[in-house]
């Protein structure tokens, strides 16, 4: 999309290049000839999925982010790999991180999660038919998370006590009791 | 809360200080006794309001967004300043973003935006009885926005499009579509 407020690059250098995520630092010429400065994270992306159980619970990972030195309970979710269709990561990470498969895997909405700074994209995916495929998980070498099922009403109840504390799952919690509020 | 999966540090370093955001490289502790590294983004955190008209709408701003290199419509949201409540925030960036005082401020949710690498976190205000302050924007000196005010409809329709594509106005619109489902 041309935008009337586009920011044209002056310079632009990579200050740092992780595993994770790259920082680029750019000067700017702003739409009234000033310039400024714009911090960047570049991120590969990522896919979050809401897995609904037949009873209609939503199945979450509790862990722990070292960025808020406190554990979340979060949606199942996990980085793009390169090259990888966004559905097979999804697929993958729900299979990996809690042990189902499902029968279908609709995708439901893509977001920015931070646009102010960083690149970082989610693809948010529904899966329903949950079936049981492995009982040990198939997590990565750094990753440690517990899998717990929850009502609306106790997803709900866990926001308020800051336990679900994250967009996209506080995404996926809403979408649940919009579905409900759509079905009475 | 005390974890079972906590990751304990090792070694941290500051990599970069900005304007913005801070870039920390640490060395930690998994749970199985083995190291891995984390980077981490420092943010101060955000607020974002959801400015609702009387007759239902959304106020949003158009913007740049650097990092995407595209333009966003999105609903007023800013960093927070060094010892300023959350809800002075929301009131100041509501007024320069879109010239709107509100009657009533209330707090929606807030949310971590991207756990897994940044602290940043946004608190989310719902703002009602709007009244046009003033006619000309009191804008930072590098931010350069447009108000456009969206039905429910057109806002789902802007998803669609992808010109609302961030995590804080997907929540926005969706929580105006469970607030009309609840209200039939």
């Amino acid at each position: 999309m041309k935008s009337s407020f586009e920011e044209k690059t002056l310079t632009s250098k990579t200050l740092f290049e992780g595993r994770v995520i790259d920082l680029v630092f750019e000067e700017v010429l702003l739409p009234n000839g000033k310039t400024s400065t714009r911090e960047i994270i570049k991120h590969p992306g990522a896919v979050a999925v809401i897995p609904i159980t037949s009873d209609g619970k939503i199945v979450m990972v509790r862990q722990f982010r070292k960025a808020l030195e406190r554990e979340l309970v979060e949606i199942p979710a996990g980085k793009l790999e390169k090259g990888e269709k966004p559905e097979l990561t999804a697929r993958r990470e729900l299979e990996e991180e809690t042990g189902y498969e499902c029968e279908t895997l609709d995708h439901l909405i893509s977001f920015y999660t931070s646009p102010g700074f960083a690149d970082e994209i989610v693809h948010v995916y529904i899966a329903e038919g949950l079936s049981k495929k492995v009982n040990k998980l198939e997590l990565d070498e750094d990753e440690f998370v517990e899998v717990i099922e929850l009502s609306l009403e106790e997803a709900k109840q866990y926001i308020q006590e800051q336990k679900i504390y994250d967009a996209k799952t506080a995404y996926a919690v809403q979408y649940l009791e919009l579905k409900k509020a759509m079905e009475r």
